[in-house]
């Protein structure tokens, strides 16, 4: 399509590739909530004007402070930032808590001239603990002075949001749209598979773009369905996991509106830097000596296709044969068999990278060796799952369960 | 209650002890299906007279063979006998599967003078190859020679259904039902959140109580979801898992034929015998340093706190932590929160062991050293979640995520 000849997407952790939204500046500073004594823990973005805002939230029963405030501004008209702290989740806080979500809102907002309720909030860290407000506030103060719409200022923010992440995590890209340049500038943090303290996801997608606020609610809730829902957190949901998408419109491109061509468009380039985003938590698996793409094919509904992927993703034998290269089948199929699709055996088939080993319910000879072999010799790995109901599929990641992640899990406490 | 006054149950491994309900036959043999040269592995049941029989059946839509031929047969009203195979589950083995294990329920049938459609088949072992015919044919013939109504044949039927098992299952059960007695008699296999090949679970309960086959299939659904479904076996579903329940009337007690006293009292008489058989294939989990009853109490249905101990004890960070000896409260408290059960936190407190962690939605202070070293000290540890929606309950079973599991389950090769 020609409105895309200028896309251009970037993950790499180098400032100097990335395309800054128009109208956003970044700080991420040293708040000293970390014991750490140089360790960025407190982060803002600020719009030069407001934005649509849209957020997606953990489902999570037990919903941390900044859920629960960040919940009833979305989606919203007229939000001018975000502001963040790591190191505590602040969850499990009840009253209090809240209470210190609507003051870290306040602290950013009175700062930009906007009241707490144009401010969004999210936290990540050690659950339990009331926030030291003594020591935030000042810290957020401190955060505002820092606002800068450079690279550099983006690369503090995406470090101050990072708990067990060993890399930052940004993907931008520019589009043209009717030709206009609109940007998309994105930063996450999350660490799959293997993180103690439940492994966070935190996102924050910006643009310039023009796009109603139920627009950009509805475009995000469809991004992150298919892309952050497509990655397998040892199937533990955080209190805290939030996805924010601001627009600003000062890209000055066309007002998306309504769903048409533009809405889209938006909705798969916002997918592209939330795919990015996932896929690199997805990555950043320290215990893991295998990241697996699992792709689930030929289900009627795409929702069975996550419902398959997310079962076979998720089981620890799966997880286990996985480690040990062992091109266990059976582990896979009878995985996708309690996944609460309904099928046939007859209807499925499995291919283990170019390998067939189960067609269409019948077991295939394969050369166990080789296939072990190709398992242990590459990191990346991936795996088909194949019905022949209907066209929808899932593209999906995990990754192998380790004795690190057994360590990790087993030595890291409260 | 005065009917129940000579009740007896007995979960040991000394045969000396066992009562066997009237009218059984066992048998144990060395068929050589495993290279093994001394194990026992086909075994086989019979009743001098044909039985009501029950059964209960993974929901693995990838079901194997003996599976989709026995759920043809139950509920039944004449059953005379069930035939197991171990070492080989004959699952992912096609329309030749389903004819091997109709040969094996004709091989046992054609020896007591019964169709193969009067005997239920059971199978467990690596799945995806066919059955060796050739050899479980006359191993069948070889058991039913065998058959012997004492303890000691009972013994041998116990070890030939195991797989990684270290040690039998066998629970048994006098009562006086109006003056006569009755007996129940279970056998089970099953070596819980360990068991490479994934942990079939198999359950035997023989009674020569008289019951209509609809009220047994009534009371062994019941029975089951009370006790081999609180078990975690870390969340993957096998393909063969089935618990079979057979009554054939020849303790000359009351027939029980409609839903009053006597129903009652043999629904709690089978939840007991199959609640024993639960807790030892909890206990047999090898890899396993902790054994965990996990408590839910307080919500509205039994079904919902199933879901929530199911989701807490399944919680690859809740296992975990458990074996690094963490009180780390909040995984327990998050666990539950995703599980799908509607609450708000201030609903909800959490028990382990005597230490009350979290209140009514507030984290409490405790001596972390403390409650590490209780836990620690305690192969045997309780979790008790507490909600204030209503009277219902459930008790579950699970244990730790270890290294040792990762190991067993890396190393496993199909």
């Amino acid at each position: 399509m020609s409105e895309y000849a200028t896309s251009v997407i970037t993950h790499t952790s180098d400032p100097s590739t990335w395309t800054i939204a128009k109208g956003y500046s970044f700080a991420g500073i040293v708040g000293k909530l970390r014991s750490e004594p140089n360790r960025r823990d407190i982060g803002a973005i600020v719009s030069e004007v407001p934005c649509s805002a849209a957020g997606v939230f953990t489902l999570n029963r037990v919903a941390a402070a900044p859920v629960q405030i960040s919940r009833l501004r979305v989606p919203g008209a007229s939000i001018k930032g975000i502001v963040c702290c790591s190191g505590n989740a602040n969850a499990c806080t009840g009253a209090q808590g809240r209470t210190d979500a609507e003051m870290m809102a306040h602290a950013l907002g009175s700062k930009v001239n906007v009241t707490g309720e144009e401010i969004l909030v999210a936290s990540t860290g050690i659950i339990g603990r009331p926030l030291p407000m003594g020591t935030v506030g000042p810290a957020i103060a401190k955060a505002a002075a820092a606002l800068k719409d450079t690279p550099e200022a983006l690369n503090d923010f995406a470090h101050s949001i990072l708990t067990t992440d060993t890399v930052i995590k940004v993907a931008t890209l520019e589009v043209n749209l009717h030709g206009t340049p609109v940007r998309f500038t994105g930063i996450a943090k999350g660490a799959a598979m293997i993180g103690p303290n439940m492994a966070t996801m935190l996102g924050f997608v910006l643009t310039d773009a023009s796009i109603a606020p139920s627009l950009l609610q509805e475009a995000l809730g469809k991004a992150v369905d298919r892309t952050f829902n497509c990655i397998s957190v040892e199937g533990h949901m955080s209190t805290n996991d939030t996805v924010f998408a601001l627009a600003n419109g000062m890209s000055g491109g066309p007002a998306i509106t309504g769903h048409g061509i533009y809405y889209q468009q938006f909705e798969q380039d916002l997918t592209r830097v939330c795919s990015q985003l996932a896929r690199a938590i997805a990555e950043d698996a320290e215990g893991a000596t295998h990241i697996v793409e699992l792709l689930v094919e030929g289900t009627t509904t795409e929702a069975e296709a996550r419902q398959m992927a997310k079962t076979v993703a998720e089981s620890a034998l799966v997880k286990t044969a996985l480690f040990g290269a062992d091109p266990n089948w059976g582990r896979i199929v009878s995985a996708a068999g309690y996944s609460g699709v309904v099928f046939e055996e007859k209807d499925m088939s499995l291919h283990l990278g170019p390998y067939l080993l189960y067609d269409k319910g019948v077991p295939m000879p394969f050369d166990e060796a080789e296939v072990s072999k190709y398992m242990k010799d590459n990191r990346h790995l991936t795996a088909k799952l194949t019905l022949n109901h209907g066209n929808a599929c899932c593209q999906f990641w995990t990754c192998d369960l380790t004795h690190e992640y057994v360590t990790l899990n087993a030595e890291y406490t409260t």
